[in-house]
């Protein structure tokens, strides 16, 4: 029925797969599902061996013949990597890496068949056990050329990404550390932050998630994730982090005065330009003018998910969005549900139809 | 099969509703479907003749022999009206209203049956014609009695909230509004700040939301929101929300130093804190330690979700949490799935045998 992704088959192209984390080991397997021989190498002995053992690796060590190497190291590793395996291996030997942070790497390796890399699906840092050759199906997968790159290394990580099931972006490596220490790294620690002072200053955490429902949820959901990666992002990215993070102190500053002076339209203009913006963002299905939310409370326990949207999806109506906000209270839960504006009574009747009570917020 | 609310009858009870906008109106609805008398009056005549119209009143104007007021009028009108209803009436009649902020309005009213309340489902602006007798199911309604709140007025609106399908938490005024200034104002004033910073700074919206395909399009959701209702709430709170305002600037400036000086333990420490406090949230379901998130490719289109769901459903496998990841490129989407760990291989399973792909990303 769905499969999103393309899946050539290479056989006999060979390539090189140095660090054997989650990335390389997903990297490897994924290669070898294509057809290609994988040759592999970790510092850890261990990991090699066990990345031969899940079929990760054709074979432990350097192929001089490869044509492609991957450098799946961690990042501060990666430009030494690089460059030794540019200097080996046939002449259009092409190399990436996959560290999350760019500018620095590709201006220390600084050759024409150096292509930096950023799959968005996990870190180098996280381990083997997590491998899979499914793993960036559907992820982002940046590129960074430059004016030097080699166009045929470029054409070749190119095709190979994209037969990994990823969707290429190719950007300048300067603008990806800037475009990712705006959409990720400070809003990561943005969200650490909101979440650190609830923390500090809210000694009931039960009351303060049943009135946080959803923004608050929304906003700290990224502060969950794995701290021990951020160190080395934060020292990789420093600059284009203290530019956004510097910028974020005096725009929320001025939101301060603002509030403090009671500057109404002062405040209002800036809470509308934020959400043109906001709505402004390509990719979400259509215009939320056409959409409404339902919101649907629901026991939580298997099926009830395929129950409420079958009946959804036997009226031909799509659901663009769908969210289960948690009672604070066991097992129940809410279903918030995007539908068409032009949908959503039909879907009512039918979910009362089955005894299911809906409340419906129009979404302007 | 999924009723999460009581509906308990309450034939010949009298109850009075002043504001008949989206909150108002709903409760009117509510309040009838369960039995009550309901007289109702808005500012605006044309509003009580459609209230009257949809089923929301049984009788325009003031009823003498109510024994509740609802006070559902914009924040600033409510002190004056809840008074004046509090001088009119049998004398145990409660009086509540539904306004966002409740510190001021519960001082200045000062009455021991007046209960201050807020039902956080949309906003006393908006308008009748979103108004629904289920708006409240699921949904969380702070009230804030004080030391001097009569204990049968109290009892009385508590058991009209539960009534209305919604959950009552009750929380002093002032505590009630530094809570919603962290959890929902702050939040909403950061959000919109990083949206602005965001559209100012990046000309290419496409690629942004590429590589910002989760936490960046969390933290900013709420920022889509409706800007008019905020000059009032930023005005009325405004105490608390700089309260928490200079909390987390100062917060921001304590991180901005840490990443400048590459204070590498100090910066583990602050997250290490943060996503301690995030995963101690409540009410989040089963710990994330057993659980798992899919990610599966899927085309945007009626039916795939119900069929996905149901795949996981047939399993007995519960789907504690799901999120649909739009592409940027039309008719594609992320379904992102948390499953329990031990369900995880039999739903990967299901789906391969469906032509889904699939990718785990373990959640520690």
């Amino acid at each position: 029925v769905a499969s999103a992704t393309t899946s050539l088959n290479s056989p006999g192209r060979r390539a090189q797969v140095d660090g054997l984390g989650l990335i390389g080991g997903s990297i490897g397997l994924a290669l070898r599902r294509a057809g290609w021989h994988v040759t592999g190498h970790d510092l850890d002995p261990d990991v090699t061996e066990r990345a031969l053992t899940i079929g990760a690796l054709d074979a432990a060590g350097e192929d001089e013949l490869a044509e492609l190497v991957v450098v799946a190291t961690p990042a501060a590793s990666v430009a030494g990597v690089a460059r030794a395996r540019l200097a080996q291996g046939p002449p259009q030997r092409a190399v990436t890496d996959v560290a999350g942070v760019k500018a620095g790497i590709v201006a220390e390796v600084g050759a024409a068949r150096f292509v930096g890399g950023h799959p968005m699906a996990g870190s180098e840092q996280d381990g083997l056990d997590g491998a899979d050759a499914d793993l960036f199906a559907g992820a982002t997968w940046v590129l960074t050329p430059t004016p030097d790159t080699d166009h045929a290394a470029f054409a070749t990580v190119r095709s190979v990404v994209a037969q990994l099931g990823a969707e290429v972006v190719a950007l300048p490596p300067d603008r990806h550390d800037a475009l990712v220490a705006m959409v990720s790294h400070v809003p990561h620690l943005a969200a650490a932050t909101l979440m650190g002072l609830a923390a500090d200053t809210s000694e009931e955490h039960a009351v303060l998630l049943r009135l946080a429902a959803g923004g608050f949820r929304d906003m700290t959901r990224i502060a969950a994730g794995r701290p021990a990666i951020w160190p080395d992002i934060c020292s990789e990215n420093s600059v284009a982090i203290l530019a956004v993070l510097d910028d974020l102190l005096a725009r929320l500053g001025a939101m301060r005065d603002v509030i403090e002076t009671g500057d109404r339209e002062r405040l209002l203009a800036l809470l509308e330009q934020a959400r043109a913006a906001r709505r402004n963002l390509p990719g979400q299905g259509p215009r939320p003018e056409s959409t409404v939310e339902l919101r649907v409370p629901i026991p939580d326990e298997p099926g009830v998910l395929a129950q409420v949207t079958t009946l959804v999806g036997e009226l031909g109506v799509n659901i663009h969005d769908l969210e289960i906000a948690h009672s604070s209270e066991g097992r129940r839960g809410v279903l918030v549900l995007a539908v068409s504006a032009d949908g959503c009574e039909a879907v009512r009747a039918a979910l009362a139809a089955h005894g299911y009570r809906s409340a419906v917020l129009r979404m302007e």
